[in-house]
């Protein structure tokens, strides 16, 4: 495979996809879809996720899992200290070997969810993250995109005043993640979460065989 | 008390005060000191110090202690971390009760010794621990410098090469910890740690007398 046009991180032959939205959006099915996908073509995939991706980011998720009262730049941190500890001990390792790796939830979800919060600004968050990752970009962000109102669907939650403030927490997580596509159309591919799995995965592949991030033949 | 002249952060009366300098140097010595004197002038006092200063910062400081193979950039991450939560659960409170607040080491001891370290650089750790802190920086930050050699001798070490190699870090770690106090010399105190302590209180006193944060008498 030739090297993708669109290449942000010149790393070898390696790609590298990160997978986005909102929870039950189906990122995780798309990943598993997409690793298949990969392997049929004779490459070696990593199949990874954030955070948690490491020893000591599960002792991260810990805290953050049980940590009562704690600050909104603390929490940011070690959300941080996780992506940066990820991206050095398993994502840049699998790439320079030519893996391709394909991790579920990055950077994005940081900003996004930590952004409407509200506690701190989205850009702020993101000059965090990208610290972190020591600017490692993913060859293509794929947002699988569910509706506030889909995502509460599927979370089989009734409509009270409680879901209500949920509904708009998860606006604004979702409002987020088109705004970052947005900046930068070139590295995002948006996906209609609401289709069949199977279609969603086409359009992912093709949104991968248009950016030369997958041969269109064997 | 009248607020100083040289405040930087606006916390009602409270007063905020750092002790840096290499390891040996007698910080520990001075903060016992200086919290006897500000408690006989009446003021309440808090003593703490980082990292480690709450219940989070220790959980940290346990994973900084034995995690291996951590990436420098986590590293320096977990150590915002614990700087962030104990500025918000410990010294901001405190401040805002118009206590005083004399804390051992604080954002300088992570720009010195991670930019020492040579893995990042001193002004982007500098950047990250600002952040950490939201930009609450001391009245005055108290730099008790000794030499590496006199810290040599204070660690009872002979001198043999990786006693070399260790000079040459501390000496990067002093060099780091006054290249900060020239920057902004409103903003610290830079007293000779080979002197005998009381010597050194008596300095430190002078200083902050000079400085509007301590009254001259009762």
């Amino acid at each position: 495979m030739s090297p993708a046009p669109t290449r942000v991180a010149a790393v070898s032959d390696g790609i590298f996809i990160a997978f986005e939205g909102g929870d039950g959006a189906g990122k995780s099915t798309q990943v598993r879809l997409l690793a298949s996908a990969y392997a049929l073509l004779g490459r070696s995939v990593l199949v990874t996720r954030q955070p948690g991706g490491t020893e000591l980011g599960r002792a991260l998720r810990d805290l953050l899992l049980h940590g009562d009262h704690m600050s909104a730049r603390a929490e940011a941190l070690i959300f941080a200290a996780d992506k940066a500890q990820h991206v050095e001990e398993v994502v840049r390792p699998a790439l320079a070997a030519g893996q391709v790796v394909l991790t579920d939830r990055y950077t994005d979800s940081a900003v996004a969810y930590q952004g409407a919060g509200r506690a701190l600004g989205a850009e702020e968050v993101r000059t965090l993250q990208l610290w972190a990752v020591d600017d490692l970009l993913p060859d293509l962000t794929v947002i699988v995109d569910i509706s506030a109102e889909e995502g509460r669907r599927r979370r089989g939650a009734v409509h009270d005043r409680l879901e209500s403030e949920a509904d708009e927490y998860h606006a604004a997580v979702r409002a987020h993640f088109l705004a970052l596509a947005a900046a930068a159309p070139q590295r995002y591919a948006v996906v209609d979460g609401s289709l069949d799995p199977v279609a969603i995965h086409d359009r992912i592949v093709a949104a991968l065989i248009d950016r030369g991030l997958m041969a269109a033949n064997r």
